[in-house]
């Protein structure tokens, strides 16, 4: 049983602080040898203080800097510090590490996780963009390098647990089970004054921001559904939806010779973090799901008129890359500027259809290729929110 | 791909006709080439003429001859024709046969199973007796002989699909589902007057008289615990039981770091079946099970008040071999004479609970001694009932 050496990029934010506890939990399982700790000075003093890793990149010089100098005052010593996309690419690459926790949010994250791919890093993967973005060429990368791509969002982490059961061929195709957000029985007519305030109550987690109205929408679901696309090489047709309000069973795989096997568990990051930390061992956790508690599991089918997003995230996923590129930037201008006041609920689809009528079918080539294409396509959905904001 | 040569015990009952059916299904890859056929003159007769097998067995040397003379006056060639215990034995070790189905009722058909185990034939087992009379016997055979042994009853075929997502040592425990029978929710003051006909009345399936009172009690609950702890090495105290009334999940398996999974399907034995032949391969089917139609599932636990067998099944468990032989041996004839209106209903677990405590500790060293030890519990289970028909 050796230590495996771990760099986690976003190590002070939700899933870097959990991948954190689960290494204080297994000590002699994991250890953090470097970090991306991003804006978060006084966590990363912390971290560093506590883990003493052989190298922290700060988001900015200056950043790093004031790390720097705070841990000469503390008497910390032994710990390289960097900064910018080169420090994170620095941390995620360090020769003696395992294993990669990837959790930057955005497109930040894009190019330390394709360098570790290319570095030959088995990887637990959070952030979104990775796959729906650049998912042809990570996993292009991660094939020639054999390395483990291992998702750490409980969706996808239950489809690579269920896929167990047989191989890849012998799959018909896989559920991802949804919360349906707190729409998913508001009369239809409804939506068109769907307000800010109300998009942001989501009936199960306190979330960021866009993400909470992405569940609203069921954009985040589409998200998923390109990612497991990429992640499991399923045309979209293969991947499903199932709209499961407990969110006790985290995903479904249907097998072709007609059985089905689902994972379920606690809702606790922690469980699929540890999941692939482990992979393909299981090490025991104190994560039990109470089964006595379990009484009722509700399902729906989401409803393509309630939820445009969703249909549009297939529609993007059959175009391919560029159109994936467009569906998640021009999400992200659309949920802002409804937040803002500037387009309606229903904006947000809107918006994000024009956006993909624009955009030409493409497969950037490289990371910066696909930047540039995030980078115009995010242009682009201001221009066609702006001209919605106008008629609003 | 090579066409699997089948052995069928027991061909002429539902779980032999259905693997004929996938036979029928899958020409190039299941061939049936030798059947114990029983007592059915005339579907032995019909499956001889469709299927052309090498060996066919009846349960006597009488019908053994007039299946002879049958396949002779409608010239049908090339089909030994054999009878008894020894017959069947011959139909399950026939040297072509590259897997033998285990579907014979009952401790008859436990000789031939163990037979085949011991000349390494993979086996799908349907016999319950094969794993809680002859459990430690058959089972460090097929560990000697490096035997698959699948199991093709819904829950533990469920079970064996969830166990390929982990080892056997990453297992925390074990949950198979029940329906609960037709008296999962009726007062409990009202079990004491309750009627053969009234316990007949099974809410899910149409099955034989002793299974469906087995199932009022949840005493066939309490046998799958012990061919769960047989088959996938567990203690007794890793063997749970969930009640499950839709039994759209079939089973499910927790892992020590906390995730569950379960497996689900449409209610065809025609699907165990199929895996169970096809292992460690998956063969599309037509059986699918429509997600779409999944709206609710409802979980409860299952209380030893109410349901004294699952208690005994414990308990016998724990004690070893001889007393599970006792358990169900007692049963079935407890069983008998609560149907003929000799015992009330609550005179089932009442035989059972005192041949339990009048059964020595033992572990039966051949086939030989479980089927002795069988003939003295069932001698002991009616002097008990007598006992108790006396004060009824």
């Amino acid at each position: 049983m050796s230590v495996k050496k771990i760099a986690i990029l976003g190590s002070t934010g939700s899933i870097g602080t959990s991948t954190l506890s689960i290494c204080e939990s297994f000590p002699d399982r994991f250890q953090p040898v470097s970090l991306a700790a991003g804006r978060n000075l006084d966590v990363a003093v912390a971290q560093c203080k506590q883990w003493r890793p052989r190298l922290v990149s700060m988001a900015t010089e200056e950043l790093a800097d004031q790390l720097a100098a705070r841990l000469r005052s503390e008497g910390v010593t032994g710990i390289d510090v960097v900064h910018g996309t080169a420090g994170t690419v620095a941390v995620a690459t360090l020769p003696e590490v395992d294993f990669v926790v990837s959790a930057i949010v955005g497109v930040s994250g894009l190019e330390a996780t394709y360098e570790a791919v290319k570095a030959g890093k088995d990887i637990g993967l959070a952030n979104k963009e990775a796959l729906v973005a650049a998912g042809e060429l990570i996993i292009a990368e991660a094939r020639r390098n054999k390395v483990a791509l291992l998702p750490i969002d409980s969706e996808h982490n239950a489809i690579h647990q269920c896929m167990r059961g047989g191989t890849a061929a012998e799959v018909k195709q896989i559920w991802l089970t949804a919360s349906g957000g707190p729409f998913r029985s508001t009369p239809l007519d409804l939506f068109a004054s769907i307000t800010p305030a109300q998009a942001l109550k989501h009936p199960t987690w306190v979330m960021g921001q866009r993400i909470t109205i992405d569940s609203a929408t069921m954009l985040n679901k589409g998200l998923e559904i390109i990612e497991a696309c990429r992640l499991f090489d399923l045309p979209p047709a293969k991947v499903q939806v199932t709209i499961h309000p407990q969110s006790t069973i985290h995903s479904l795989v249907e097998y072709v010779d007609g059985s089905i096997l689902a994972q379920l568990s606690v809702t606790d990051m922690r469980l699929p973090i540890l999941y692939a930390m482990a992979y393909p061992e299981r090490i025991p956790s104190e994560l039990t799901f109470d089964m006595k508690s379990l009484s009722q599991l509700d399902f729906q089918q989401p409803d393509f008129a309630r939820f445009p997003c969703l249909r549009l995230a297939y529609e993007a996923a059959e175009a391919g890359p560029a159109h994936c590129i467009a569906l998640n930037a021009a999400d992200e201008i659309a949920v802002a500027a409804f937040l803002e006041g500037r387009i309606p609920f229903l904006g947000i689809p809107r918006t994000i259809e024009s956006v993909l009528q624009l955009t030409k079918p493409g497969h950037p080539a490289s990371i910066q290729a696909v930047l540039t294409a995030d980078h115009e396509a995010r242009q682009l959905a201001r221009e066609v929110a702006l001209g919605q904001a106008a008629t609003h």
